[in-house]
């Protein structure tokens, strides 16, 4: 079996993510990052979904991207709530977390790296998503020519590195749907930028909206509890 | 005044790297890492430095690269000594640190987004170096491409991101000579991967071999203190 390194947040894309990756026949070992977001509800589900789905190896890192500042989910900035989904993607709202996927992506590769993994996923979506740039294709394809010239591997090794987004052009229902029949337990998920404290989704921030809407349009149930 | 992050380990590139930053009229931002090397030499040296030269902030950030292990930087592999420097760069040694650069480029980054910075100063160095892959020029030319894929600010801003390294092209001798005549103190910089426990330079390694010879040849005397 060939190693791959999976970003996993806990969140229902990442899930989704993982679930394909083993369904692809690769040996997930799964990278998570305590980096000062709000809570901790979607590291326990990370941690509950590597159970689940029994990842060979399990890797939570503390970097402390409070440090910098400048976003919703690591700074004492309101997270927006009812924004028009429509137009989600024409403008970048207050979540954006500055540089946090090549920040996730570096860690990977270094991981990969000492694994010997030539294969990372990553559950970004340009599709139903938030506008984030750092989702986008043209990113991650420029993200992977970097770390071909990065590593030790992509010197000396023989097969390159490459980077993995089975959900770049899937809408959220079609996530769901697809992750449904591989067998992810979607109560073990968590979505919410804003939470309550006993860990009741918001239901109106983007992240929420996009949830609600795929699970809508997919015609299945969510099972994780809203607040309203 | 513009702003520039500035990668600085406390080594006698990155001081001179800061140097050349603050003698180009940027307003230097320095970013240092706690990153689970052996010692703490290096980041005392930092903070000497960032005294010295009166940098507007200094960050210091903790990130475990231990988690992933792989270098005799981080893990419990011995420190090469006494190789034949003439060969440097032709294979690359275990002090190597897994996707190092691409890690701290990548907080660099996160850093001067939140900064508004378009501006990034990391001293890699091409010529008289350890063969290490994330120091080639075009490494730092495919991050910086990356980077101006990656952030908010390489969307919605009119300055691209520009990676400097003025240390590229020159020899270790050069280093020291433009560092000396911009006013590095070379006493508050640290080079030996394996020092002693009083913080004496083992003489040995790549990185004091390559300092010792760059002094050499530069016709200066090194004021840090060696074991023998």
């Amino acid at each position: 079996m060939k190693k791959a390194v999976i970003l996993l947040s806990g969140g229902l894309d990442s899930a989704t993510c993982l679930a394909i990756a083993i369904n692809n026949d690769f040996e997930p070992y799964a990278l998570s990052f305590r980096y000062g977001q709000r809570h901790d509800f979607e590291l326990n589900c990370a941690k509950a979904l590597t159970n689940s789905f029994k990842v060979k190896d399990h890797i939570i890192l503390d970097i402390d991207l409070r440090a910098f500042g400048g976003s919703a989910l690591t700074d004492d900035i309101a997270v927006p709530k009812n924004r028009d989904h429509t137009t989600f993607s024409e403008e970048i709202p207050v979540t954006y977390v500055p540089a946090r996927n090549t920040i996730f992506l570096s860690f990977a590769l270094a991981y990969a790296e000492t694994l010997g993994a030539n294969n990372i996923f990553i559950g970004v979506n340009a599709l139903d998503y938030s506008g984030y740039p750092d989702c986008r294709p043209e990113y991650i394809e420029s993200f992977q020519n970097m770390a071909n010239l990065a590593t030790k591997s992509s010197i000396e090794g023989e097969n390159p590195l490459k980077i993995h987004t089975p959900l770049i052009d899937l809408t959220k229902a079609d996530i769901i749907k697809v992750g449904i029949n591989l067998g992810v337990d979607y109560s073990l998920t968590h979505s919410c930028y804003d939470p309550s404290k006993d860990g009741f989704s918001c239901g109106h921030c983007d992240a929420c909206q996009l949830r609600v809407k795929g699970f809508e349009i997919a015609g299945r149930s969510d099972p994780i509890k809203y607040s309203n």
